[in-house]
């Protein structure tokens, strides 16, 4: 199983991480030997056919910056070169977001399943905005095409609905999408809090981004139902067709007023025929659907199972790299009966 | 795909209605032709290799009790026979739970595999007593064997935990497995009401059986514990490793006075390394783990995703064969790959 990694982010590190420290459980629990054939970042690449030392290369990272400073092996090609031409199974792209064009994550996946790749993402842009396209590529050029990871983090969505609930219409998604807006309203609630002062605290924290916008207009969670909707819904819409709305407006005695009639705010995405929509909605306290701080949940109302509601961990780099690592297994099982 | 259901209670009836319903769509989806080759009970069999009338077995059971007087093709034989000769791809095994000994279902099961059928069941008796032996077997004879119902219902954990969330290690199991108990004490709590009076009310509405003994007792939830143990935490238990407490002595008073410190009193199964627990635990309020009515919730506690709960319908018949059929079908994509 020879992997190529591009991005070496936030992301990109912690698949390094968790492939290092499950090296050995899916060479006993699968027979996998699972090889990292190269790094790339901004700055270049590290490759390596026989395997890159991955402690080697997370320390460059850490030291230089820049991958392409990895001993012997690093060069300053670009991405796009590596992809096309090196020899690979899978690759995993882990590129910043770009919400605006999917970019450079949409080229890069393209060239990907030209050149005989599955691929791996856990990047929204491109998804959202170009799935059709991607999933044409795909079945063009026979190869997996894997997400978990873009939708909810190490919360199981997509792979629970298309697997462990087959057989299942999806008929209604509906949850809190994003941690960030989650943890804000939570703790507005709880220390009766306003909105700016609790987005400057979680600023501080890292729980936000400097530029918390795609997070509190509810762009992030548009572009995470639009996922859902094209991947588990059959449906085919971007992320226009979503009516969107933020949190800034929401006051700590909205929250205190919703308390008081046994209610509480959260930001809900919600997919439905005809109905896509992104707003702060009242949801009953003892709802599953009213989790707290920045996890995530997603509620599924079905044709056969009916409700099924699951609740996980919507960011952190171990826990989204633990998605990837299913989609690594899933992909490496579907090869070896192939 | 053909398929031989054994049992044909409430559970089975449900899985000829379910695949009634989607055998339209398993073609489309996947290029499934399903076809039901044998159906027993007690009384016998009705078998066409061509594949049976499916209303017009439900219809035969309905009015006669007996699926062994289906006109023309219904015969005497006993399942066990049925099994052994016929020609058929899966055994779909839904004879009630024997907790005392496994049986019919553990012969059937074993029977299966022997004369070279996969096997899925929703039977919790023979997987909480007989785990290894079975899996053994599944071994032995190269089949898949699959048992998602017998958890939870339609709440999807095994599957979960060990496809959706591969490459984890799943360290603790914490939730709520029995509907029937929680029904109970969700009623006296809300209603103030005491343990009998509405446990004879769940039994009036047929939401308790009349013999309630397994799940008050906390027995059911201890053999589902059991399963998730050996299944998905590669443990090797039976239930004589289960400290098991019911639910008979818990009071509303008890009820009020934990609400008011902030808690609910839950029949939580736990299984973590060294303690397999069944019994009333006090729950936060506000935590994912206290659900109300019949709803099933487990709490997987996992090394890299962190904490994934999953919530959903214990019981129902279509609710339950929604996962015996996305059994059938993960057994299909399989078989076919091969």
């Amino acid at each position: 199983m020879k992997v190529i990694l591009v991005g070496f982010g936030v992301i990109g590190r912690g698949v390094i991480n968790v492939i290092k420290r499950k090296r050995e459980y899916l060479k006993k629990r699968y027979g996998m030997d699972l090889k990292v054939v190269a790094i790339c970042d901004s700055s270049g690449a590290a490759i390596d056919e026989n395997g890159l030392d991955l402690d080697l290369a997370l320390e460059v990272k850490k030291k230089k910056g820049k991958i392409a400073e990895y001993p012997d092996k690093g060069v300053s090609l670009p991405a796009t070169e590596v992809i096309e031409t090196l020899d690979g199974d899978v690759l995993i792209e882990a590129t910043p977001t770009n919400i605006e064009n999917g970019e450079p994550a949409k080229t890069y996946i393209i060239q990907a399943f030209k050149s005989g790749k599955h691929v791996i993402t856990a990047n929204k842009g491109p998804l959202a905005l170009y799935f059709q396209e991607l999933m044409s590529y795909a079945k063009k050029y026979n190869k997996i095409f894997r997400y978990e990871a873009s939708v909810g983090g190490a919360m199981p969505i997509i792979n629970l609905a298309r697997e462990t609930l087959a057989g299942n219409e999806i008929i209604e998604i509906k949850g809190i999408l994003n941690g960030t807006t989650n943890y804000i309203l939570t703790k507005m609630e709880r220390e009766n809090l306003d909105f700016d002062t609790v987005l400057k605290e979680a600023q501080e924290l890292g729980i936000a981004e400097t530029d918390p916008y795609q997070d509190i207009s509810g762009l992030d969670t548009a572009a995470k139902i639009v996922i859902l909707a094209n991947s588990i819904m059959d449906m085919n819409v971007t992320i226009k067709d979503v009516k969107i709305e933020g949190i800034t407006r929401i006051t700590p005695e909205a929250l205190t007023m919703a308390n008081k009639g046994g209610y509480t705010i959260k930001l809900i995405g919600e997919v439905k025929k005809n109905k896509l929509e992104v707003g702060p909605k009242l949801i009953p306290l003892d709802d599953p659907l009213n989790v707290k701080g920045s996890l995530n949940v997603a509620k599924l109302y079905t044709d056969l199972a009916k409700e099924v509601i699951v609740v996980g961990r919507g960011a952190g780099s171990i826990e989204t790299s633990s998605a990837i690592l299913s989609d690594i297994i899933s992909i490496y099982l579907q090869m070896s009966k192939q």
